[in-house]
C-alpha cells in the first residue's frame, strides 16, 4: 500500500472508533484498539492502561442515554515506520444529559468542548489500531439545559 | 480512474451538494440528483421519490430567510460496482428561524441536531449523482431563541 | 508531485493554520502566509493586505484570553497551474469572550457563525502558503453568555 493508502486506512479506523462511541457500540469500539492501549482524555485527570479499562470507562461514562457528539477534523496523519504512525485531529465534542445527575455530569446540563488530539497507531497482521491515544482541552463550556430545551434522542426509551 | 479518485470525486459531489442547501442554489442542488431519487430526511418522516418531489419539499423547508448550516464529517465510502457506491457521513447541523413560525419549526428558534446519513450514488456518462440519501439521527435539540440573540444572515434582506 | 499530492499539501496547510489560529501560535501562523498576503475576514469588513497587517490583526482581535475554534470542512481544492491553487472550505467558528469587552466583542458573550472561505495558494521552492484568503458569511449569531455558564480553557491563567 502506498503512505496516502496507509493514511486513508488509518483516518476510516478514526472514523469507526468516534461512531462507535456515539452510538455506544462497544464491541466495534473494542475492535479498535490494541489490547495494551493507553487513553488519556480530559488532559489527563482520566487515564487508562489497558483496552479493559480503557473500555469500562467510556462504558460507564458515556453510556445511558447520554448523548454525545465527538467529530474530529483536521487529520494531520504521519507515518513513522513500517507499522507505526501518528495522528492529530481537532476535536469538538458536545455532550447533553437530559436525565439526572451521573458521575462526570449534572443533570440537565450540557458540554461543549474542543481539543487536540494526539494519537499512535500501530499496523499488525495488516490492520491498524489505536496504541495510544488522548487530547488536550483548548475549552470546555458547562451549561445549564434551558427549560424550554426539547432534546430528543434514539435513547430516549431507555430514559424510563 | 483509481479508486481513490472515485471515491473523491463522490466526496465532491456531497460538498457541492450540502453548499448548495445551505445557499438555496436550487439549480445546483438539481444537478446533484438522478431523476429517481429517493430521500428520506428526519428518520423518515419525510420521504420522498424523484427529484422533483426532493426539491420541492427542501425549497419549502428550507427556503426563504431560514438559516441552515449542514456540515458532513467521516467519509465512509464503498466502491460497491463499477458505477456504484455507497457513502456513510455523519452530519451535524444547526438551523435558525429567527422569523415568524414555519411548516417544520416555530419562530424565535433554532435546532441542533446530528444524524448518520447513508447514501448511494451512482455513476453515469462519467458522472457520479446522488440515487437514495437519508439519515438516522442521533439526538435534536430544540431550543427558543434567547431573546438577547442577535442574528445576521446573508438572507435579512428577505426578512422583510 | 501528483494533484492528489499538491492537494494534500494543501489542505495540511490550512489544517496548520487553523491550528495555528486556535492556539495562538503567532510564529506558525507566519509560516503559512507569503509577505503579500492579502485577506478579509467578515465579509470585507476587516481587510488587510501584507503578512504583517494580517498577522497584527489576528493578535489583536483573537489574542489573550479569548477562546476560538475554527474548523474547516467540505474542502474544494482545484490546481490552477503549475504552482498556483484556490480553496473553498466550509468554516464554522465558535469564540467566547469569558472576560470584559473587547475591541470586536463585548464581555460574556459568544459568537457563532458560518462562511465560505475562498483562498489563493502560491507553491514557492516547493512549498504552498496562502496568497490571499477570505470568507463571506453566511450568519452569525451573538448571544451573552448565560450567567450558569462555566468556561474552562488553557488561557485561563491569563484572565489574572
Amino acid at each position: 500500500m502506498s503512505e496516502r493508502d496507509e493514511i486513508e486506512a488509518i483516518q476510516q479506523l478514526k472514523y469507526r472508533y468516534m461512531r462507535a462511541v456515539d452510538l455506544k457500540l462497544w464491541d466495534e469500539l473494542h475492535d479498535t484498539f490494541w489490547p495494551e492501549v493507553v487513553c488519556s482524555y480530559g488532559d489527563g485527570t482520566h487515564s487508562f492502561e489497558g483496552r479493559d479499562a480503557v473500555l469500562g470507562f467510556l462504558r460507564d461514562s458515556l453510556g445511558g442515554n447520554l448523548v454525545t457528539l465527538h467529530q474530529v477534523h483536521h487529520p494531520q496523519i504521519e507515518i513513522t515506520g513500517p507499522n507505526t504512525a501518528r495522528g492529530r485531529w481537532y476535536l469538538v465534542d458536545y455532550v447533553i444529559n437530559a436525565g439526572p445527575d451521573r458521575p462526570l455530569m449534572k443533570g440537565r446540563s450540557t458540554l461543549l468542548g474542543a481539543a487536540f488530539y494526539h494519537d499512535q497507531y500501530e499496523k499488525r497482521d495488516g490492520e491498524w489500531r489505536i496504541l495510544s491515544t488522548g487530547y488536550e482541552r483548548t475549552f470546555e463550556q458547562f451549561d445549564d439545559l434551558p427549560e424550554s430545551s426539547e432534546v430528543h434522542s434514539r435513547w430516549d426509551a431507555e430514559t424510563g
